[in-house]
């Protein structure tokens, strides 16, 4: 993944539209233990056993009733530091230019990120869960139920 | 899930903030043969072997080199005729009042559906896929590779 200016030889970039088609609500924050992009991990497994935190907008508090059943809920969020008019991508890991959608980086288009966590604990608003390799302040977008027979394709 | 403008008994809903935090661009087109919400699947597994078409806008196209390699993508679409100020709901099927993070309704602040789908074949922008639940005419956001390792939290 290329830093905010960085771009790398073979990687593409395009204009974007003039305009957006609709909007997002941020619906409160993720806490985690990694300040800066080199800190965090390159994925979830790699996150280990670490406890983040996510805070939700006390606007929403009803929206969570239930939610606790769940060992696994799914997190989106919006990866507001990634650029968004890279097509073509070089990282760093493979060294092979490829094409954005092919990649999980977080330089894209819609910037949006899916995860699935382990839910660890709810207190009012505030979610504890383990699996999350965000920056810490990362806006919150979608919370969902993790249902494993639709989630994964192969059950 | 309450059609557009539909409440039903013992639903809730919230005053949404006065403005977006963030856009999105829309960057293609989910065909399907559901026209209408009442004739659509329940969940992807409903949707059985019905193949739809993700058309991505000409601009992307650079960005899906490389998407073939892979057997499953995960899809993220907006559910642009989903209400979006319905904190707690009642779903049909359950008759239980639920939490809207607790729910796969299309009904939520940030209306965003991710869709684990089987890659049947791409021909330039246009990508046949297994799995989609979604009207006819969807915006697509977001197509990124499946990984099981990461994507299921139990492997």
């Amino acid at each position: 993944m290329a830093s905010d200016d960085e771009i790398r030889d073979g990687e593409i970039r395009i204009g974007l539209p003039a305009g957006f088609d609709t909007g997002l609500y941020f619906i409160g924050t993720i806490r985690t233990p990694w300040r800066n992009r080199a800190d965090c991990p390159k994925n979830p497994r790699e996150a280990g056993d670490a406890v983040s935190t996510i805070e939700v907008d006390p606007r929403y508090a009803a929206a969570l009733s239930g939610i606790e059943a769940y060992a696994h809920i799914v997190v989106l969020y919006f990866m507001d530091r990634a650029r968004r008019d890279l097509v073509v991508q070089v990282p760093r890991h493979s060294g092979a230019a490829t094409g954005t959608f092919a990649l999980r980086s977080p330089a894209r288009p819609n910037p949006i990120a899916v995860s699935v966590a382990e839910l660890v604990s709810i207190e009012g608003t505030v979610l504890r869960v383990r699996g999350l390799d965000c920056l810490d302040g990362t806006p919150l977008i979608d919370l969902k139920p993790y249902r494993p027979a639709v989630d994964s394709p192969d059950r």
